[in-house]
């Protein structure tokens, strides 16, 4: 098992540097030195304590007995230690209990929990979204008697979404919700996949529910969110009587063991008691809050996940002695020294640093969003499917490549490399699997504009070409030039899809996701000149500034081309799609 | 889980229409019909047996104790039923009890155990190359005392080659041989990773193990190939006393479950007894006696798990009702009606056939090889690292889509969507990584050569581009084209790399994968436009013929792209990986 190493040097780079806290209220006080402060405090928790329970919690899993569920040796410890620390509290309102730091610097501090523990940081994950969604949605009543130990993470928060025939559908949606006397709801139903629906880390759990009302109407349109509690909160606002919810079942998973995945049974003894979170009917919206939030998260986790395995397979790489180098018959070397290898690494290395970019500068957006500036709302609308999407495909990839350089030792469970592979399987399927992003991006975040916020989000990278084009190296230069030919074939792209896509929505369901995929690869090469050109600003460290400008090099030239290759598919490729007659299948 | 459906008739298309048999010898008294019979019965016995075991092999495992290793619940009486019916000496020797069949029909029946169950197959899979080595290259008295029951399955085979220290680099082998006055040798070392080592299905297990004599030069010239019995003969050549060799543990994989991968220890009791096979200090040529056969039956099983990923897929999205269709506010539809479901249902299958045409077009030249026909030893040879590599990430590839087309049910064991995903994750590694297999194309394949076997694979290919512009059809013309230009694009990469490649190997090791990649992703293009082609013939069954030629446009349009890119990476590729100062890393 491979240790983790919170790459802080590269969080810092990034947000210092490279995408920049100008603009951000949250962050008018934060200067390099906190900053650097706050990386360098997570960076312990995550390595030094939740990073070693990775494997364990791989391994041992959750057990559920009688309706008390045991979560892995050590966690429950771990999210204490968390909790104490004020971690949970990082991006939130200080009015409840938060920290008010801006999400740009609340991202690099959730990687780290992700890198070091995805199992673990399933629950933080999930939490956030409650807390956004009551903190957006809330009565001043159920804000003042939840946030403040949401966020200090006292309580724990899950979002109840999914139902056996309500997956990606949630207009499917039939758990009951029935107004009562005292304006509580009595909730009924089941509730499956549900993320840390049980365990033994908190006081209380607070479920956020999407249910149907008697006389709802139908489909989307009629779902409500509610707030069911694990234990409802006595006069004091404690947890006191336990409410009619509980857990009725685990799943035997792919991946992420350590994270509980529930199947949450409401109202078998005549309903769970749920509290309604704004309006009747209102409730898909909400959803939407604590979705967004999370589907960037998720992208994030996809960062965090491929560095993981980038790590452990660089490490491996130098430790394992295997033939010699093809240009000589001297000694045995490492295996990092075979030129197969380093492209892999490469490979897996640039498509982290251009996910890890993407994902911070989507939330810096978030923040500019957050302050009231609608074009930045635009902006991250718009980068959401991007960020979740690519992110997590590259996870699988990366991920994958992972297990490949440690050979054999790959498939053995004992080295980690497989955990990696196997957690970031689920990265591209919840919070909206990716075809679900590719069509939120078409749909919702292109054709609903007419493109504006694609065209405005390439006028950035065409800005990009012109920094490298001034730039004072030709390796630069070629840079813009490449990326330039790539921003204009994505335009044409684009304009094709806003003209003819609302015309025949199938044959853009047909292609949107090799679309997603293009605008997500040249995206990362846009971040990865950004990297090497705020490199050229570092005069001291020449190392560094030569590794920026060769990860750059490297995924144009060996990353960028299948941006190429998913616009043919693009132009090429939808009338096969629509044209073949299923029934052949 | 899905119920396996045997592919046949693509399979008996394919060997009757598109591959062909003719000039091989052993196919003389084949006609359809016998074909037919033959692959209709083993697909019985690879969907009514073995296939319902595949499920709870991946569940249960294989249990150690005290040296004794249990195989999962049904196993041993499937592998008699298989061994009886006659299957296990299918493409082998008459003389010793084989059928005699051609390989080109050995491939589909063996494409049919690994797709019903892949860990089921490895067995009869490295049994495959045992008999090759010893038929090959044992003595006539070696022959006489194993090759019967190897043949018959009621002894089994195995391939011992990896130590710890020695995976791909078998230069490092240690294992010690040590020749004894009788003439047999005893042989001393630890051998790891090595399928069915151990197990309870037969009488007698025969291992291929390399080892070292005491005066043995150094390196790969200085290995030589043994036969280790699990019992020693006795005098009527039964098994008898037990030999020196016993399993001494059991690894924890990520995948194929139920095929056994062992430790196995020899000589703990001052040596096991084993028999030189041909000469000393020429058993690495031996041994590739046995990888060779076992590298093309390895892209067989990626071919085979994939096309079992894509059955489930399909299975599920039709079954599957999610959401409407996104021209209509209709009914609730199965996701098989969202075009972006189609899209992945279609790369799979498109990618399984392209890949199983190449994995046959192999085997054939296999055949004409053993008839004696040089030019087909050099296709064979030339065409065994692409089918190992490319099939294998293909099928890593294929499984996954399987896995996101089952959405959240994809990541829940039950559903066995995972189980393909993460049995396929083996296919890369073994039998030679698919970097080792990049390197043996590019330096061994194409350099050694100066490019003639390529070359002669790519006009066969432009012969397929003449038959498709002759044909009477705008769809065939436009393949022929496309065909055209990425030949054109292939043979300029060839060129470069035969020019500049023998000077400067790591340049050549930096970019052998993206170009080994680009080789398959065309070598399948031409295939799945031979099938196009072979279907007009097809004059009955218009929906068949519709079929493929919707599956080849569908290649051309969504997969063949891939090479473009990948041969960018050829061109531009190199430098950066071989200038990176891999110290930074």
């Amino acid at each position: 098992m491979t240790d983790y190493t919170p790459p802080q040097k590269d969080m810092a780079f990034l947000l210092n540097d490279v995408i920049g806290l100008g603009g951000i209220p949250a962050a008018a006080d934060l200067d390099a030195e906190t900053i650097d402060a706050i990386l360098g405090e997570a960076g312990k928790l995550a390595r030094d304590v939740l990073a070693p329970l990775n494997h364990t919690g791989d391994q041992v899993g959750n057990v559920l007995k009688d309706g008390v569920l045991t979560t892995p040796p050590g966690f429950r410890d771990a999210y204490k230690h968390y909790a104490e620390g004020g971690w949970n509290a990082v991006p939130f309102d200080p009015d409840f209990g938060g920290q008010g730091l801006p999400w740009v610097v609340a991202f690099p501090v959730m990687e780290m929990w992700q890198a070091a523990n995805m199992s673990f940081g399933l629950c933080p994950l999930l939490n956030q979204g409650a807390v956004e969604a009551i903190h957006s949605h809330g009565s001043d009543e159920l804000k003042a008697a939840y946030l403040e130990k949401l966020i200090s993470g006292e309580w724990t928060g899950t979002m109840n979404l999914t139902e056996p025939q309500a997956g990606s559908d949630l207009s499917a949606i039939t758990t009951r919700a029935v107004k009562q006397a005292d304006g509580s709801y009595k909730i009924t139903g089941q509730k499956i996949f549900i993320t840390y629906g049980e365990h033994d880390w908190a006081d209380n759990i607070i479920h956020l529910v999407l249910a149907r009302t008697p006389d709802a109407p139908e489909g989307v349109k009629g779902i409500s969110l509610f707030i069911v509690p694990k234990f409802i909160l006595d006069e004091n606002g404690n947890p006191g009587a336990r409410n009619d919810v509980k857990c009725v079942g685990i799943e035997h998973k792919l991946g992420i063991h350590a994270s509980p995945t529930c199947t949450m049974q409401y109202g078998d003894a005549g309903g769970a008691v749920g509290y309604l979170v704004g309006a009747e009917n209102e409730g898909l919206k909400y959803m939407f809050t604590m979705m967004n939030n999370a589907r960037l998260c998720v992208g994030l986790q996809g960062v965090a996940v491929a560095d993981r395995a980038t790590q452990a397979a660089i490490d491996y790489a130098k430790g394992r002695v295997q033939g010699r180098a093809l240009s000589g018959a001297g000694d045995r070397v490492a295996i990092i020294h075979h030129p197969d290898v380093v492209r892999m690494i490469l490979s897996m290395k640039a498509q982290v640093e251009a996910g890890r970019a993407m994902a911070y500068e989507a939330a810096r957006a978030l923040d500019l969003a957050h302050a009231g500036d609608k074009a930045a709302q635009a902006r991250v609308d718009f980068l959401t499917p991007i960020v979740k999407s690519w992110c997590t495909d590259m996870a699988v990839r990366v991920t994958s490549i992972g297990v490949q350089i440690h050979g054999g030792m790959g498939f053995i469970e004992e080295t980690g490399a497989a955990q990696y592979y196997r957690d970031a399987r689920i990265l591209p399927i919840y919070e909206g699997t990716n075809g679900i992003q590719a069509a939120d991006l078409a749909f919702r975040k292109i054709l609903r504009d007419g493109g504006a916020a694609a065209q405005a989000w390439m006028d950035d990278m065409d800005g990009v070409c012109t920094r490298l084009d001034a730039a004072n190296q030709n390796g630069l230069k070629d840079l813009g030039a490449a990326l330039k030919s790539n921003v204009v074939a994505l335009r044409t792209a684009t304009t094709a899809l806003v003209q003819s896509g609302a015309n025949d929505p199938d044959r853009v369901g047909a292609i949107d996701a090799p679309f997603l995929h293009a605008f997500g690869t040249v995206s990362g090469a846009a971040m990865m000149a950004r990297r090497a050109l705020a490199a050229q600003n570092d005069t001291v460290d020449a190392a560094f500034r030569a590794t920026q400008m060769d990860m750059a090099t490297f995924y144009f030239t060996h990353i960028l081309p299948e941006a190429d290759a998913a616009l043919k598919v693009v132009s090429h490729g939808a009338d096969v799609v629509t044209g073949f007659d299923i029934a052949r299948l």
